[in-house]
C-alpha cells in the first residue's frame, strides 16, 4: 500500500496469466495457444505493413478491420467493436455496461477468472451462480435476474470447455430482456454454436470473440465484441475516453488478413478438434475423467493421482499444463490441445508418471 | 442514451483525435507526427518478429523493453511502466493515482485536452489553473495544492509548445510532497529538459513519455511512465486488473530497437528542431506571432487573419493544421514541423492565402 495510490488500488487482486517462460524444448499446454501459428496471409500482411507509414497514427476506428469482421459474421460494421485483445474489450464492457449503481453482476462460480478481477477494478458487486455438479450451466438459474447489472458467462466455458446450446443462450436473453447478457466466445470456433446467430432477435446480447485462439494470434492482441449498434456505441464512448488508438497498424493489418483467410482457419481448427477428440480418448484410457470439451483444451481429473503432483511431474519433463487452486476444480488439469506430436509427447509423459506412481 | 449503458456513459465527452484522412498529396501537419519515419533498426526488428511465434502470448511484463528504457534513462526497470501508447498509460495514471476520494486534480486551463476526458471517465473532479497571459505556467500557482488528488501538466505544454525549466518543476514537486505530480513529456525530446533527472529526489514525481513523436512510431502505440517503484507498482496493479498483455510482440520488438538506435533518434530530432526554428522565423516574417516552442510543432496566431479562415484555406490546398475552438486560443493554429520541403510548401501556401486576403 502506498500513500500515492488511488483508494481502490490496494484492494485489487490482479489477474494471474499463465506462465510464459522461454525455455528450449518446452511444451506449453498451459495458456491455450494454437500450435499451428497464424495464417500465412496474416504474416504477409504484417510484413508489408512494416514501413515508414508507422510514423502516422493508425485508424482510430479500425474501419477496414471492423468491416471485414462484420462481413465475416454477416453484420453491419456499426455492430462491431474492436480492442487490444478480448481482455481489453471485456474491461470496457464491465466499465461501460455493467457499472449500474451498485447492482450485482451475475456469473457462474466456475468461469474465466478475469471476470471477478474486473468487478473489483470498477467496484461492481459480483454474484456467482453455482454450476451444476456436472459443471453444466443451467439456464433456469438465470431466470429472474432482472435486478442484475448484467449477466456474463463464457461459452464454451473456461476452464471446463463445456458448451451451452443456442436455445439455452436465447432463453437467458429472453428471460432478462432489460439486462445485458454477455457471451464470451473465446473458444467458440472449436465446435460450439455461436450466439451471433441470436443477435437479430436480442438487443440485450453482446458476443465477444478473440483472435488469440482459433486465429493463432495471441501475440498480436486483437479481440472484438458484436451486438446492437446501441451496445457498441456504449463501448465506443468508453474507448474514446480511454485511448483513441487501441490497435496499432500492424495489428489491424494482420487481424484483417487473418479474418479473411477462411481456408487456413478451417483447416487448423479442424485439426485441433480431431486432436482434441483423440486426446480425450487417450486420457480416458489412462484413468482420467475428461469433461466433454468444445474448446482447444480439455479439462481432466485423474481417478487416483493428485492433480498438483501430476502437474509438477509434467513440469519436470518440461511440459506445462494449467492448474487452478480453486474450490470444486482443484483436482483438474486444463490441458491445451497441441499438434498430434504434442499430444503424443504429453501422453507418453503421463503414462510414465502414472506407471511410476503405482 | 441507452438503457443498457452504465450510469456514467451518457455523460462522457470522448476525446477527439486529429483527423487521419488518407488522401494523396495531403500534407498532414495536424497531429504532430514525425516526418522522418521510424528507425531502420526498428523496422528491421519488427519484420523479424513477424513469424510463427505470434501464436504465443507476448511477455506480459515487456521485460526486455522495460530494461532497454531503464538503461536509456539510467533507471531501474522497476521504475518503468509501459503501455499501449502514452494515452493508455495516462488513463491508468488517472485511475490508479488520481482517484482520491473526490479530491480535485489540478491542471493548467490550456493543456492536453485528453486530461479532462479522463477525469470524466473516472469521476475525478478537475480543477483548472489559468496559465499566465503569455501562456507561461507559473509554479507559484501550484503552491498549496496539498488538498489535491494530484497535479498534471504537459512539458513542453500542448498545444503551446512552451517549456518549463527543471527548477520550476522541482519547485512544484517540493511544494506538494504528498501529492503525485505527473509531467507529460510527450514532446520533451525536441529541446526541453526532462524531469527524469529529478526522480532520485522526488518520490511523488511521475514522468510520461511516448514513442509516437520523437521516435516516429505513432502507428505502433507505445508509451511509458517513469517514477519510484512505488508509483509504478500502483500502475502495474491497475494494468494487471485491466489487460495483462497491453503490448503485442511486434510493438515490444519495434519499441526496443527504436530506443536503442540513439544515432537515428538524435539525427532526426535535430533536423526537426532546425526546421522548427526556421519555420518560426518564416512565420514571423509573414505576420504571425509564434510562441517559443520546444516541441515538434509551433503554435501561432496571425496578427490580422482569422485562424479558422486560415485553416480552411490551407485545407483547400490539402494542408491540414490543427485548430482548437477553445477560450483564449481560438485565434491560434498548431502546426506540426515536417521536413524542410513540407515547411516550404506550408509557407508558400500561407503567403498565397495572405496575399489574396489583402
Amino acid at each position: 500500500m502506498s500513500r500515492f495510490w488511488s483508494d481502490h488500488v490496494a484492494g485489487l487482486v490482479p489477474y494471474t496469466p499463465g506462465e510464459q517462460p522461454r525455455v528450449a524444448d518446452l511444451l506449453k499446454l498451459n495458456t491455450n495457444e494454437n500450435p499451428y501459428g497464424p495464417s500465412p496471409q496474416a504474416l504477409k500482411a504484417m510484413k508489408e505493413a512494416v514501413d515508414g507509414r508507422l510514423r502516422l497514427y493508425p485508424d482510430p476506428e479500425a474501419a477496414a478491420l471492423r468491416e471485414a469482421i462484420a462481413a465475416y459474421h454477416g453484420l453491419a460494421s456499426a455492430q462491431v467493436f474492436v480492442g487490444n485483445g478480448s481482455d481489453e474489450v471485456l474491461a470496457h464492457v464491465f466499465h461501460g455496461l455493467f457499472l449500474r449503481g451498485g447492482r450485482p453482476l451475475l456469473m457462474p462460480d466456475i468461469t474465466y477468472s478475469f471476470y471477478p478481477t474486473y468487478c473489483r477494478l470498477y467496484g461492481i458487486p459480483c454474484e456467482t451462480v453455482a454450476l451444476r455438479d456436472d459443471f453444466a450451466l443451467d439456464p433456469q438459474d438465470y431466470v429472474g435476474g432482472q435486478g442484475a447489472a448484467g449477466i456474463i458467462f463464457a461459452n464454451p466455458n473456461a476452464p471446463t470447455g463445456m458448451a451451452l446450446g443456442l436455445d439455452a443462450v436465447a432463453g437467458i436473453c429472453r428471460a432478462n430482456p432489460d439486462t445485458v447478457v454477455v457471451v464470451d466466445e473465446a473458444y467458440v470456433d472449436f465446435g460450439a454454436e455461436s450466439a451471433v446467430a441470436l443477435l437479430p432477435r436480442h438487443g440485450n446480447l453482446l458476443v465477444v470473440h478473440t483472435l488469440s485462439k482459433s486465429r493463432s494470434l495471441a501475440g498480436l492482441r486483437v479481440g472484438y465484441a458484436m451486438g446492437s449498434a446501441d451496445l457498441i456505441e456504449g463501448l465506443r464512448r468508453i474507448k474514446d475516453s480511454f485511448n483513441s488508438y487501441p490497435l496499432d497498424m500492424l495489428a489491424q493489418a494482420g487481424a484483417l488478413a487473418a479474418i479473411q483467410d477462411k481456408a487456413y482457419f478451417d483447416k487448423t481448427r479442424q485439426a485441433i478438434m480431431r486432436s482434441r477428440d483423440q486426446l480425450a480418448v487417450d486420457l480416458a484410457q489412462m484413468g482420467f475423467d475428461v469433461l466433454p470439451s468444445m474448446a482447444n483444451f480439455v479439462f481432466a481429473r485423474h481417478r487416483s493421482s493428485d492433480a498438483v503432483k501430476l502437474a509438477a511431474a509434467l513440469r519436470e519433463r518440461h511440459i506445462l499444463v494449467r492448474h487452478f487452486a480453486l474450490p470444486r476444480i482443484d483436482q483438474y488439469l486444463r490441458i491445451t490441445i497441441g499438434t498430434d506430436a504434442d499430444c503424443a509427447r504429453l501422453c507418453a509423459a503421463l503414462a510414465e508418471i502414472l506407471r511410476k506412481a503405482q
